[in-house]
């Protein structure tokens, strides 16, 4: 076994500084060293909405560097700059994780933190930790051109945003809409701008208008100004919706064109929608959240090619409840990424 | 003004032969001679579901022959064999319109019956009459190769499954499930079995299965059964749900493959969806009810080139209150249809 420092939860209610155990490599492991890891949403839950007593390190979008690999490893060396996301591991024989799609994987994919190891069966712990230990499979190559706390965020909320444009095949002539401008919004903003669509930003104020234009929108709509919401009916193929938290989606589903799609990522669980809603302009509702290997080895790629990453503010480990803190009150613009060295 | 015998409305609560009014033909009108009108599920509700005292004539799936044209009238002359719709005017100038989608007009699609008329604010009496007076745009010529009986359901059953299969782009190597072997149902696997598609059949029992093969599926899968249901996960890239009561969604969620849809035709109003069954394989939710007058052109003549029309059970309009009372419970294969010559 190893030992890492990590910011794992305590009775207090905050995350504590804290020595935890990692697994000895195996043969297809690489040790990383984690140097940035995002601070997504479901790290904010699964701090503060606990259910149980068990102890949690959160963090499931972090890069780094190689400081060791298994003896089988052939595709990573010590030194090689590294990004992991919230899938470790799955099955690797049905027929999602053939495609590439391991986050559909019929068994469940093993989660980076919060899972159950399919091998020893304990607990996975995340990356808010000095280190990580994965297999190679569910670890990319960072792109040089990528500045490695920028980049983090892609591992999470840059693939969630990424599988559904390519699936709804936004480009060139593609008009989307990007609901809510956070971490998940403005990512979308940049891949669907990158990736040659028109793109406009649906904000509940104006005061976002000025970043929304600098990353990549030639319009920001006032959601709570029923005329400029109005003004927009049936104006776009695809509305990716990134509000987090229960909500219509009737207002949205209006914005959606003939044939369209609102596609909402914010892991809302049950909704109720108007089947009129959907059927007056023959639409689609689909949902997404995170990405297989496949399409984020395509999305490091494409980020690379166009210099995107995640707009961050870095702090120290050490202010990783002041982040948390920040961003339930919506405080970021756009993505915490904390700065592990100081552990 | 004219008029002509009715089956409408009573405070029975049955429908009872009636005298009603037809408006005198304006410039773009036909009076049309009802023979044949279908029984939808719509005429049930209208008649047992009513929530105000207006006495309704119901039907909107009609064939029958132009007796009359208004004097601006091209198309169709005295003795056309015609068939109508559940829609019979809109604006005519909404972008919805313009693209022959007049069900999703802007300003709202005047319906065949329940609906007020655009320019006289009277409402419209269905096509349980042995006479229809109707805005030309809204009459389709009746291809020779079809059964008027049989022909009649296409223009509110038929149209409501073939413009999301269209939409979704059904034909060749398109796996499709059909949920439901009813009215709607029974044409949804007729014509997409003569797309080139590859049907199957998910109903109750087994008792169907003998018929769904008749119709072109070549399966039928018993919903009843979990073994069954569990072996066609994730099988079909289009699964049309015609279930027109409440039900839960995830069953039929669990057979959509990767990037797949779901179409629910029965118009059930607000349906809880977990986003997570549409997440897990990027699954997309649509609905659909009803067409514009490009569509059901192109279905009409699609009809005739494949020898398609409804299986009907044809009865004397005087029995419409058992077709209704049988409807009611199911007892049909697959859709009633009123020989208006007695009227």
């Amino acid at each position: 076994m190893r030992s890492t420092t990590a910011w794992r939860t305590a009775t207090s209610g905050a995350l504590e500084p804290a020595l935890i155990r990692r697994r000895s490599l195996r043969p297809d492991d690489l040790a990383v060293r984690v140097d940035h890891c995002g601070v997504c949403h479901t790290d904010l839950h699964s701090v503060r909405d606990r259910t149980d007593d068990e102890a949690v390190v959160p963090g499931h979008e972090f890069t780094g560097a190689v400081t060791e690999v298994g003896s089988g490893v052939t595709r990573f060396r010590i030194g090689d700059r590294v990004a992991v996301g919230n899938i470790v591991d799955s099955c690797g024989t049905c027929a999602m994780c053939r495609t590439g799609q391991e986050n559909f994987c019929h068994d469940f994919p093993t989660l980076t933190y919060g899972g159950t190891d399919r091998l020893d069966r304990t607990p996975t712990s995340g990356g808010f930790a000095r280190e990580y230990v994965v297999r190679d499979r569910f670890a990319y190559a960072l792109p040089p051109a990528l500045d490695p706390a920028g980049a983090a965020p892609l591992l999470c909320a840059g693939i969630t945003v990424w599988e559904p444009l390519r699936a709804l095949d936004v480009g060139p002539g593609t008009r989307v809409a990007v609901v809510g401008l956070g971490g998940l919004g403005h990512l979308a903003v940049k891949l669907a701008a990158a990736l040659g669509a028109e793109v406009s930003v649906v904000s509940r104020s104006s005061s976002k208008r000025d970043d929304a234009r600098r990353l990549g929108a030639h319009e920001l709509i006032v959601s709570t100004d029923a005329a400029q919401l109005a003004a927009a009916r049936e104006r776009f193929d695809v509305v990716v919706d990134t509000v987090a938290v229960a909500h219509d989606l009737s207002p949205y589903l209006r914005l959606v064109a003939l044939d369209g799609t609102l596609t909402q990522v914010g892991h809302l669980g049950p909704v109720t929608v108007n089947t009129t809603d959907l059927l007056i302009g023959r639409k689609s509702l689909s949902s997404a959240g995170s990405g297989g290997t496949r399409a984020t080895a395509e999305l490091l790629d494409f980020c690379a090619e166009h210099g995107i990453t995640a707009d961050v503010e870095v702090l120290p480990s050490a202010k990783v409840n002041e982040a948390l803190d920040r961003l339930a009150r919506g405080d970021v613009r756009y993505r915490f990424v904390l700065d592990m060295s100081d552990l």
